[in-house]
């Protein structure tokens, strides 16, 4: 049993797919915690900051703890916000902003792809 | 890409390893939203309640969303509260309790295994 707060772990700004004002906390991972299947991360994107639309096999399971913002395919664009869940499946593209005055705070899960 | 809210995600009672007060919401999975590798699940305790201590092949990595609590295995207590991460490895026994006077609120992610 591996227990941890969220604040001991090293956050990372991300800067790939144009992303801005934009950090990234790997809060489990196989390299460090020997977790065999998927890591669970948690981002923060700073009012008028986004994560760029970009895409790959792995999907995503995200739940929103704080702010509010959009999340946006090629085709549509969805307003999240506190306690929303999303689900994207794999090889969909998306990308998010924050459209709030606080930061938008979610948790987003990926698979270890062999 | 799939938006819902907890809300909207059907409740259940838990009722194995003689826990009590609990309740759980399967809020991605497999067989609603064709999530292929793991299930994100949202529990809540009541003061009082607890998950009784139980052991299974596959991992968890836990969010605590809010409240305050202990988990369990049969050699320690760690105590739990906002913002806390817990890595719960494959076979590892483990358990839960509230000692707070709000709900014990965490996200779990559990693999589907092959």
């Amino acid at each position: 049993m591996i227990k941890k707060h969220y604040n001991d772990v090293e956050e990372f700004e991300v800067k790939e797919y144009g992303s801005t004002g934009t950090t990234i906390r790997w809060l489990i991972t196989k390299e460090k915690d020997n977790a065999p299947r998927f890591s669970l991360r948690r981002f923060e994107i700073q009012p008028g900051g986004e994560i760029g639309i970009h895409n790959h096999t792995q999907e995503h399971e995200i739940y929103i703890l704080t702010g509010k913002g959009e999340v946006f395919t090629h085709f549509e664009i969805k307003e999240i916000g506190s306690d929303d869940v999303l689900y994207v499946p794999p090889n969909e593209p998306h990308g998010y902003r924050n459209t709030g005055e606080d930061n938008l705070v979610f948790l987003c899960v990926i698979p270890y792809l062999e």
